[in-house]
């Protein structure tokens, strides 16, 4: 299995070389030992995927040029995936790895009504999403946005699609195809949404859809949801 | 939100009362204080729920009268998950979990030409799928296989369709409706399934089936592979 590095586009001098850094480069120098003239495989996160050869090596700074050059378009239909601050750290860490390897585009955690954490270490989450996207090979890094309620994610996703998955729904109401370029797939937190929060995808002119007759935990109708997209270019 | 407490048939009083034992009677009394007169939801795992009226309450045995039963039918397709070992115990035990609330008949874990775990702690794992199985509410507890090789799951779910998902295969490759009352979803360890293996599933004419573009972690190509049958009864 090859290991795919990231470096963000800025590192790059005009797609010639990459100059990788700090724990990415730790990773290739200590942990891979890497040597000159080793080849890589290195992503930009913005749908470009490099092989390089590595050219100088130290121990928190990696330089490689470039010798071949893949790439992947935007994708026509853009997932988001909005879910409610969930309590347990592990579970929403779980909810993040998977929301990479499923191929959302980009991930927003929201203050819910019911939410019972407000503190979030986007820097550790950042960290996550960067080892998922490289584990899972993909050519488009997610973005992650915080917001404080589900009212901000509404004015923040202003043209786009919305779907919430609601426990109190028939499960004849199955997810369909995607309409517009841009989807918001609504999560709850642990107790779901509330009433006000229900109202207002409603106001919005969101769908609702069930998944399944199961009662799921949050970062478990996270992956449910996306998994209904996964075939979707 | 109610809670659903475990009692296997056999600790029942021709469905007139039944004993609730050990951990369940413990939780009952003294984390959740329930009283003689209170009422509770008992599910057997075979297809009935029931609505009970505490009788006699001490710390490890609670007797309770049966008031009103619901019942859920057999469904009439089953999905027997088979997942090869994974090394890492959270991850399995997160895939345990999911496979559960995601609504498998039945999880089979076995050891795959690539797993790099053998002993299993299948008291643990039992302890965990009867707690998911009373957090997302279903009314058939699945049961826990473990087998030793992919020839022994084959031998074991004879009368089956097998649904295999590989990494190799062409994205177009989707999962299909479920013919066969019974169908095994092949799942491969951290290193996916040996040729071996894989050769083995085309000889007992299991299909292929393809999860995405992306390169999934075992326990998420669990989730997203029993995702696509989440609106089959």
């Amino acid at each position: 299995m090859n290991n795919i590095f990231y470096a963000p586009k800025s590192d790059f001098n005009v797609e010639q070389s990459v100059e990788i850094k700090d724990q990415e480069a730790l990773h290739i120098s200590k942990v891979l030992r890497h040597k000159v003239g080793d080849h890589i495989l290195v992503a930009d996160g913005e749908g470009s995927r490099f092989k390089a050869e590595i050219t100088e090596i130290n121990k928190r700074t990696v330089i490689s040029k470039v010798i071949e050059k893949s790439v992947e378009d935007i994708p026509s239909k853009r997932k988001v995936l909005a879910l409610g601050v969930i309590k347990k750290r592990d579970r929403l860490e779980f909810a993040i790895e998977k929301t990479v390897e499923l191929d959302a585009w980009e991930i927003c955690l929201f203050n819910a009504d019911h939410s019972e954490r407000s503190k979030l270490n986007e820097e550790r989450l950042f960290t996550q999403i960067v080892s998922a996207f490289k584990q899972c090979g993909r050519f488009w890094l997610p973005k992650l946005v915080v917001l404080n309620s589900l009212d901000e994610v509404f004015n923040h996703y202003h043209d786009s699609e919305y779907i919430m998955a609601h426990e109190e729904i028939e499960v004849s109401n199955q997810p369909k195809p995607l309409v517009k370029e841009q989807t918001v797939l609504l999560v709850g937190p642990e107790g779901g949404f509330s009433s006000r929060e229900v109202a207002l995808n409603q106001k919005k002119g969101g769908e609702f859809v069930s998944l399944g007759k199961n009662r799921l935990r949050a970062e478990t109708a996270v992956m449910a949801f996306l998994s209904q997209y996964l075939y979707i270019k």
